[in-house]
């Protein structure tokens, strides 16, 4: 064949891994897309790659989606320790070749000026493919407008909302049900953030007024009842708004019950898990020396019987996705703002960088899912339920080659010496794991090699995102019309 | 023996039936007092009393109670057309001995305040003994004193919150989560209306927007997962609050398995249903001129698909307790307030009166329930909850005389004509129903008589109810102090 | 009055409990029957008994009724270690005063039969009441005749039939529905031995082959889920047949959820469980020098985890009877019968004398469940499911003078070297209970007088129990004839 | 590039869909075998293809494949009407590219009989690729080696057992236990006709002695519950057996939620239903003239009500598969022979020819499910779950050319008139359907081109289906080993 004039890049005989398929064969990246997929592509057909990486005994599988991150974000006076550039850089050193961040919406402030502060923080600084969910939390009906507009015109086709947090980020069950019924009309998703943050409020108040400070009492004052309330307000409310949904870090068994009552019934509800919750439990609160701040996270860290229930929710896809809520702070100057008191620590712990590994290791090496499954729930489904498929998870002729050469048989020790997140601290230090992103491929270009980083701040772009659909009732408003005299 | 010098009444050779007892017996009443029961109390030991009531053929069950009543009460600018005086002698005339009437708290004034204005409103007025539930609407936690004064020293031992009717009566989770913690604490029982009033409010908003006006848009804006919805929010911060919850005027199936599932896990959640829930339907919004606002209540009637369920959780008591939120506003003047917009339909109907014939035909004639559990859903249930018993509520030697001779055999058809309460229109009219009160005697008075009232204003006593224990978790509160470094 | 040519017995003063009731006051017996109730009978009422039992401080509760005992059983080559004059005196000296045991038809022969060998073995021997159930083993078509028989003139309705023991006891699947289908249209009481023993048996001879022999073994090779699948099948066998079912002697939470189900969705399925699967569990099979063969019964005990479970399903009434399947085999010479080999050890243990002390103790004093429920669970719901209400189960003018004046106070430390059960052992050896049976009453004589036995063999009589009526589906095969061409 | 010496086929701008993927491409096709996919393969990359199939704005999928088919099947003292050539010839028009029918153990014959037996219906006959199920009737413990043999030696890794049809192919828990314990330790699949046959027969047999022999009684005897017991019993096994398990033919909601619940707790349960129960329903079988005849397959149609219910289970992927159960008898001299005697009816009808639009137009047409959960439950969960992946089920390299080029709006009306089953009716005639195989391609042979049958028998092959494995709980009989002593 002619060669093209586009720098052609050859994937030689690896394992190719969809969320369906499992062959060997060759890839073929044309510039930034997929173009050809066929057994032996050089010796039976001729292709003369620009480059070829050697793929043979090595799984090739569509580039991880982290759909839940919080890069440079702004987090009770202090800001969550990677930005853009080093968490994303972190990330493709995982595997994972996109991210879909937070804009937040500032009580009082537009979504349009959200979404631009968050495109300044972002632009020109990420070494992967990003999207930005929105974060709404001030949304009086004369802003629906303005909603629609960031979903057709801004690519910005999902929106978060938080039953947590009240004075802070917290949305009534107005603003939510509005949020969801516009969601629903313009096929956007609805990611909540499910935990009755009312109560627990409470709860904190109590606690400290006793004088329980300890960064334990913030998984204590948090019962998984709340977070099981939360989801099935949430899924409720969605039903009613004619609308999917999309539950963030369920954390729970209580939680995920209600996810798959809902599922049961047929309702387009969703929902990720995160690595921390499958892994880590609240024993990790009791450590001395303050030790515990490290994983001060919500939801909190639940008692260790969750997590079989947790991998049964992902194994049986009533969870859909593994996110990671990246969201790091050193333990030194940042954790250490809380002291004296729990409810003063900054939420939120590092992981962008770890989630395949640790997900294949405890996942597909223990048993609990197969190769596709893996798949599934890093890359594609968030794919498809953000508007990002087929352009992004999976390997598929036109789609983008983000793509990794995953080493499976690669052991390795996780540890903040060697992470490359900008956070002086690693949930699972010293913890081996096998399974390793050895080629990362983001849209064409290779951005890491055996550990190397090739790429630089700007290779990303923000990703438009399109619309969905979902199979879901009739909305309470749109039922009325039946019944109209 | 000797003749006591308290006032005797005999009631003679009927089939005495309680909760869970079902034989023939003579039921002597010295005072206001159930004194003896046995076989032939004259003829085998020589009891003389000054009245002899001859039950023979009849059933002869504790006073009915009806647990939810608004007497008097304002509600959007009008108020409810029976006071305490006609609406406990039409209670009489049912065969009711006693209701738990609701005082309300303004907001922005106190517990207090509210209890005096409702004493005043009721004292010296009522037919038979009442007592007040205390709507909170406000309750910082500076005032959960003043409940706990209620509770111990005024005999109010039941509050009620509203998850409906934002602005007005509607608490938010911070309020009914504390009021719970205290309940829980004290020995107290919360009632919940439990309907998620803010996406109501929504739905009605874009309703009138569009111009749907007419009653039936009343029901078609209150979905029954709004109600399913609020029902596990309670039920869920009463388990967290390590409280018993109460559910009142149950209307759907769907609330119901939130019901089930809780009482399933041994939660302390108990609901009462209302006779118009059983009986009637969506249907009836549709009638011509107007007259559906006749069945505009809060929550709305369902499809008729739901009362086969709500039978089902009767018998099997996953509901407990039959009451009838008695709340009349006149056809004429008051609900035609609402002729251009359903919303402004005073919300509430007439009930009060025919509970019991109502209940003992549709249950125990039909075939879906016996008599004792007959006796307990429309009485025992309510005094046990609500710290009464055995006072009220059973027919026991130093319970209080509160009985009705009640004729199985008796027909009659419901109608405005003929009911005693000061309402235009009955929302049975023209049905007939088979059994009847025949005698009510209460605390030992006669106080109808085959249809001839008896009494007088102020016969009824002020009820200072008891506290209750119940099974409970332990609350998130009391945890804490487990966990105490 | 005039004294009663009959015999008078005044309990004075006593509480008296019932299902439902709770009050102080002397309770006058008549030769065998309840007369009077009332307080202070002999003071106000010059009540002069022949006998006055002081019953201050104590609680007066209808005697217990275990509705499930195996007296003189033939099994496995032995004979349960009770006969009918052992084991009822040691009920009695527990507190019960009714025993339904079982009669057994052998296959090929008649139900008639087994009535009769029964009648033989029982007739002059027992301290308190008794009835039977019928174990049907072989039931074709043309017998049900028989069992119609027996349930409308012998008395006998309730019939028990076994999914487990194949070959022996177990009834297939046709005989159990066509059990079902004739119970529910005589209103009689189907209960069930739900467990697969054909799977069971299948594992049984699985752990023989693999020389697993050791009594732990019993309860291994009975999984939870063999259980839980019979009760789902006897449960839906029950309702296509349109007939209640009482499953007996369920012991796993597994099983449990089955019941709750059913009930949930108005099922007429009842269960009973039994003081072992409350308080012992799993663990006492490993016991040293084959003292796990105490403990082998079927079901066997479960792990611990489940008895908080029972005991939710207690007090939420998804189980609603306590009883003990009683069937006590002596440790030496009866036990060691299966030395070599689990299998061949005789299944079953004592329990009859400890049921209400055991359930009094771990129920009302640890604060599981109130005063009415224990009555309800040890006596009252017993006597509404098998027709012996209300002449049994209550304390009520007209019934049966069946009556425990139990100290709730009294402790005692339970041991086979004081109990009166003709067995070597008793499974709680060594511990401590508060709660006792002081006076025990049969039919207005006292049979145990503070510990003393003070009846004789026949005291107790033969029970002809009623019908009963419950609220059912419609079965499959009357529904058949509604679709008549 | 150099032209293989071995045929190539083009396939070329088609819409390509998989269980996951959807993109246009070019896909082509190596001799038997799906060698390269890529975009414009002839003009980029010079592909020159023998055959060029122009699939621009249709849809190229994986071969349908139909994991329940009975051809040539004795029954009843007759035969299905479509045997190994006719059948298959007619899935080949419908876009159906294999078939897994079932070869029948004979009481009391062997199962390598029982495949020899189907081996000579089928060998040099078919039109399409081909396995075989095994139902096992009879399997003692000896013959669990030979079930081994078939597993590992002859590609037949699939068991399928019935709860129905005692006395004929009925087999008991024992033997099903057994089958399980067996697939489970080899990685073989057990189906299930979960149905309690047992007391369905007993219904019959009540309805024949009433004189209720017309067709719809074959469905007024087999109540949903009997279906939903044996799936729950299938299940329950299974869990204990440590293996998965297939339900076949499910037909209606109650079985459904048991499967959903057994899913819910991570047990591998699988379960296909078939186009006859969610599009045809109970009122067919009151058809007049015996037409209802036409219907009378096992499990009966259901209410319509279960439609939707099924539809949402095949959504949310409670149900995996779509299968045809086909098994055609003419109604002519075959259904006829039960004109006086519904259960001499042969049941089965005809189906494996129009699935394929059937589920195009009711499920992607009509909004219930998206292109690729079509391709999921129309060819690759059965592959998956048979052990016929990647060989089958996908459009992959490597894959076996087995391909439909689809047309989406391609409009036809189902009639015996037109189909090529050999059959004299069919259960959809008249009915309009949208969506239909165009051209079918079978190892890379074109077999149907526009509706002209291209293939010739024996073009088909018998595929050796390899096992499989999933996650499954810890068997009984493993277990047992844990507590050796």
């Amino acid at each position: 064949m002619a060669k093209s004039s586009k720098n052609l890049t050859l994937i030689a005989g690896g394992r190719v891994i969809t969320a369906v398929d499992d062959y060997v064969a060759d890839v073929l990246i044309e510039g930034e897309k997929i173009a050809l997929i066929g057994e032996d592509l050089a010796g039976k057909h001729g292709i003369a790659a620009d480059t070829v990486i050697d793929a043979r005994g090595k799984l090739v599988m569509p580039g991880g989606i982290d759909a839940h991150t919080h890069m440079d974000m702004p987090f009770g006076g202090t800001t969550s320790a990677d930005d853009f550039e080093t968490g994303t850089r972190a990330a493709a050193h995982g595997g994972t070749t996109t991210i879909i961040d937070f804009a937040i919406q500032k009580k009082g402030s537009t979504l349009t000026e959200a979404l631009d502060t968050w495109h300044a923080k972002a632009h020109g600084k990420t070494a992967i493919d990003y999207g930005f969910h929105m974060i709404a939390t001030d949304l009086p009906r004369e802003n629906l407008k303005e909603m629609r507009r960031l979903i057709h015109d801004e690519g910005v086709t999902s929106f978060k909302l938080f039953m947590a947090y009240p004075g802070v980020l917290l949305a009534d069950d107005a603003t939510i049900f509005r949020a969801m019924l516009t969601a629903g009309e313009e096929g956007a998703m609805t990611c909540m953030h499910a935990e009755n943050g009312i109560v627990i409020d409470e709860i904190v108040a109590y606690a400290l007024e006793q004088g329980f400070r300890s960064p334990k009492f913030h998984a204590l004052t948090r019962p998984t009842q709340a977070e099981a309330e939360g989801v099935n307000r949430a899924i409720r409310l969605a039903e009613m708004a004619g609308a999917p949904v999309y539950i963030v870090h369920l954390s729970s068994h209580d939680a995920l019950k209600r996810v798959k009552e809902a599922r049961d019934e047929g309702i387009a509800a969703f929902a990720e898990t995160c690595p921390q919750y499958l892994f880590l439990d609240y024993s990790h609160y009791e450590k001395e020396n303050f030790e515990g701040a490290k994983y001060v996270m919500t939801p909190a860290l639940r008692d260790k019987s969750n997590q079989e229930e947790l991998w049964t929710g992902l194994r049986m896809n009533d969870l859909q996705v593994i996110s990671t809520d990246h969201c790091p702070f050193c333990f030194k100057d940042q954790k250490t703002l809380g002291v004296d008191d729990f409810s003063k620590i900054p939420n939120g712990g590092p992981g962008v960088e770890n989630r395949m590994s640790l997900i294949f290791n405890g996942g597909v090496k223990e048993g609990r899912i197969g190769l596709n499954r893996f798949v599934e729930i890093t890359s594609t489904a968030a794919a498809k339920l953000f508007g990002l498929f087929p352009r992004k998870g999976t390997i598929a002729p036109g789609s983008d080659a983000d793509i990794v050469v995953f080493d499976p048989d690669k052991k390795f020790v996780i540890s903040a010496k060697t992470h490359h997140m900008r956070v002086d601290y690693n949930c699972y230090e010293g913890l081996e794991v096998q399974g390793a992103a050895e080629v990362v491929i983001s849209r064409g270009k290779v951005v890491v090699d055996k550990g190397q980083y090739l790429g630089k701040p700007g290779d990303g772009q923000f990703l438009r995102r399109s619309t969905t659909q979902h199979h879901v009732k009739e909305s309470a408003t749109k039922r009325l019309h039946r019944y109209k005299d």
